[in-house]
């Protein structure tokens, strides 16, 4: 298992591994200090929204749970640390911990689908210490990434109206198998409609969704010397799929399956443009095939298509791949909170942290977030507040079975729907106010006068 | 194994439907249209280098070949497959085709850790029509995403010199696990030292590296009341590991710690600074501590290295996350270029190919790459010439056993040695000139005359 596997694959239990290093030297520097045990805190946040955000669609929590529920070092994985030889001064009972170790903790988390912002917990780990630290590399990497992914989705949803059909392509260009995945996981839960990724449609209950490339019109014209002959042939197999159009000249080609259709020579119900001036493009095609969808794709995004939209193109469905999938990160952290009761914060120059564990409190005012209070778990709900994070894992044991995509997909759409106008613009958007509570901001400075 | 998996992980035996939709439904129309078993060649390029990238290194081969050598499907991925009622219309032998398909092609590539420009292929497979197309999707997947890191690694390395310690901390904001895991092979490979991650490590034969986090700090202080005890405690377990000094007070905790080498309680052999001006925090540590090794880390890359540099910065080692593992792809395509003996090419605007199986003939003066002559496959090669693309798989074999990471990184290191300083800027670099053959150049006008 642990020997160099050219593939490059994991399997579920390896994922106690799949952590930074110093979470295991950490653990066992508490376990020789006799901390490993001692109650602690961590919520996972982002400090800033990333550039041109109005806000986040949480993600990636189903992956954390699961995680969390299988955790376990198996003896192969102990006796491979071990031989590192990193380990050598460290107290025996740090391997019989690791050993025995399970994830006993509580987890608090807001609902997959539910918009958030800055300084706002998605997350709580409520663990003895050395559990809730080592959990931190696996939960940081499926939060951000499928954060993001939901969050570019429901923003490309939002922009392109619900009568959009929009397709996830992004496998080819996504970072790694695995990430194409759980990329199409997280755009699913956020908005689009399919995916081409045949593996992670059928594993999510989806059916996959997709044309035709290039390559078949090259192979075809090529061997029977028309593109023409290339349409025919995969509409024998697949009626009615979309037809790939823009290989040599698109109006030409959509001329040409214009006049077959008018002879009742073939039937098309769809085709893609993949260059050249889309919208000027759409609008040629449309004027020569009118009744039928017309897709388009090629690094395209929530602002290519709002650009799109105002140059007039008549466009049904977008594909949307590259600039969905990959880009800058959101930067999601996991701080310690709370240990022993004790409320912590750091106080590092940009990075400063706000202690103690915390609630987010929501309040709206006929179906719109006017505001949320960041406050501490321990105040109480104010009139018309509703309380975002949830108690979802109970001593190492889930509360819920895994939700449904099309529930988080549903609940994406209401978030985004509750948000104001001014939250969901493409660029300068502004975010709901986060008011800090009286009490999280006195303990916040009788702490920095403390340390 | 299709039914809904909340870890979403994958086995090596699933990537055969790590596809798109429509590599499969064109082999479909391949096999009825009794094309499937035609030769075809197909192309693995980058069209244009990614914005500010003077060169790019070839990495991921060894995922690509792992892949063909093992491609199948099993009858319970066809079954998923027929249910969904795509392929209602599709030839029965198309299931006979899949279940007993195996990758029987050659593949041509340039070596991992080989430096590529636009248009240059790294990888070509002539192979069956059908075997050529589905493996697409996941050639291009490993190849965009490990050429993307080492580059990013192989430019760190070089502005950063050889005597810096280069560290892979990017688990926590890769996308996916297994993201992670190819981030980390492919960074080693480029040009890095070791990773964080421990599961990486141990699957590459590394050993993993780290050093301590902030929430160790604010734990111990909370519960014992001191920074300096955070120290002492890892330094117990850990000795001579590096410690985080930049919880509350980076110059304060130097100081602290000056004053315990000098009276001899403590021996400090390195320290991490992870926030404020690292330039200037980075000298005062270095006055108060000069024989210890500082490592920097948060948000940096190859441009924030050399900033640090030239604002005279004194650091030892980098810590090098977020900006390495995430960020803008390498967008490489694959592209058939040649069926049945017959060249083909698109000519899609903005997004024409090449036509015919090629070669990169690449000549240097005294070490120093001159230019590259991109001919086709059937050229001579020309005195002083080497050419790029090795046969390294044959009627699906591989013919070479792989290559370890220290070879791989050898070969990158040279690569970039080899090129001219104007390829290697970190601002508007000039890519090495890639000449068209005539002969190549002859084939593509007569095909866009012929067209």
């Amino acid at each position: 298992m642990l020997t160099e596997d050219q593939g490059l694959t994991l399997s579920p239990d390896e994922y106690s591994l799949l952590t930074d290093l110093y979470q295991l030297t950490m653990a066992a520097c508490y376990t020789g200090e006799g901390l490993a045990e001692h109650p602690a805190s961590f919520e996972l946040f982002v400090r800033h929204l990333p550039e041109s955000f109005g806000y986040l669609i949480a993600m990636g929590l189903a992956q954390g749970l699961h995680y969390l529920e299988n955790l376990h070092f198996s003896s192969e994985q102990l006796e491979a640390l071990e031989k590192t030889g990193i380990f050598n001064h460290a107290p025996p009972q740090f391997w019989s911990l690791l050993a025995s170790g399970r994830f006993t903790g509580d987890v608090w988390a807001v609902p997959e689908g539910t918009a958030v912002f800055a300084n706002e917990p998605l997350l709580r780990v409520d663990a003895p210490l050395w559990q809730a630290q080592i959990v931190e590399t696996y939960l940081l990497n499926t939060i951000n990434y499928q954060t993001l992914i939901a969050t570019r989705a429901a923003r490309m949803r939002d922009i392109a109206g619900e009568k959009a059909m929009l397709l996830e392509f992004g496998t080819r260009r996504a970072f790694s198998p695995q990430g194409s995945l759980w990329a199409a996981r997280a755009a699913l839960a956020g908005g689009l409609d399919a995916t081409s990724n045949v593996l992670a449609a059928l594993k999510l209950g989806h059916k996959p969704s997709g044309t035709m490339a290039h390559s078949l019109v090259m192979a075809i014209k090529a061997l029977s010397g028309s593109e023409d002959e290339a349409f025919t042939a995969f509409s024998r197999y697949f009626p009615g799929a979309p037809l790939l159009i823009d290989t040599y000249d698109t109006v030409a080609a959509a001329q040409g399956l214009a006049d077959k259709v008018r002879t009742g020579e073939a039937e098309v119900r769809g085709v893609r443009l993949d260059s050249g001036d889309l919208a000027s493009l759409s609008q040629k095609v449309r004027s020569l095939l009118p009744d039928i969808s017309i897709f388009a794709s090629g690094d395209l995004d929530e602002w290519e298509i709002a650009r799109l939209q105002e140059a007039g193109a008549s466009i049904d469905g977008y594909g949307l791949g590259t600039r969905l999938v990959t880009g800058k990160p959101v930067n999601g952290v996991y701080k310690l909170v709370e240990i022993d009761g004790i409320p912590t914060m750091k106080q590092s120059s940009q990075k400063a942290t706000y202690p103690g564990r915390k609630q987010v409190f929501r309040s709206y005012d006929q179906g719109v977030i006017q505001f949320d209070r960041l406050g501490l778990a321990s105040e109480s709900i104010e009139e018309g507040e509703i309380p975002l994070l949830n108690l979802v894992m109970k001593q190492g044991k889930p509360l819920f079975n895994p939700e449904s995509l099309e529930t988080i997909r549903q609940r994406t759409h209401a978030s985004v729907a509750s948000l104001p106008d001014a939250t969901r613009y493409l660029h300068q958007p502004i975010p709901i106010q986060v008011n800090i509570s009286d009490k999280l901001e006195s303990l916040r400075q009788s702490l920095l006068v403390n340390s």
